[in-house]
């Protein structure tokens, strides 16, 4: 077994993308072969792009509150809440107020 | 998109295993088919059971702290830590003097 703080672990920017950083925790050179937990730190102001792909999302609010949303509906999140997006649905991850909103989130190794 | 607090799942209990509770947050119920997120919150003096199994685990503590063990080593584990567990590997969850011991475990769908 392993045990991985994820702060530990080593910070990318998504490019053309601020106030978002991505850390990939647990993921094949860690040997997961089936799922892999990635951890997303938002900045007030920032948010992800608005996208889609045909692999869903499993995410956990860790800390702070913001908003999904499919590009016409958003959703208030917070701390504590879990969010499954479907494959082939669009969204993104709107931090508003929050000093930093930080979201594990979980997607199939393909 | 579905979002769903993990307080509001349905608590369940373990058969025989005192002062933790599950919930299965996300499953196929909400439309999942490739993993699951459940939650754990262990009460001190509470400790999931050693046991192993063919697949592996994804955890996040989310409250508290504690140890994961294989039953030979205890690693302490605090909010934060993400925590891979490989098939086949025994491991058991403990909470020694935290209050509670929230824990996120995901695992495949079969």
């Amino acid at each position: 077994m392993q045990v991985i703080n994820v702060y530990d672990v080593e910070v990318e920017q998504i490019e053309g993308v601020d106030k978002v950083t991505l850390r990939w925790v647990i993921d094949e050179k860690v040997g997961a072969k089936n799922f892999a937990m990635r951890y997303f730190v938002i900045e007030k102001g920032g948010e992800t792009p608005l996208h889609s792909h045909d692999w869903e999302h499993e995410m956990f609010v860790v800390k702070g509150e913001g908003y999904i949303s499919d590009g016409k509906n958003k959703i208030k999140i917070k701390a504590g809440d879990a969010i499954f997006v479907e494959p082939n649905e669009p969204h993104h991850v709107i931090n508003e107020d929050s000093p930093k909103l930080e979201i594990i989130c979980l997607i199939p190794i393909k």
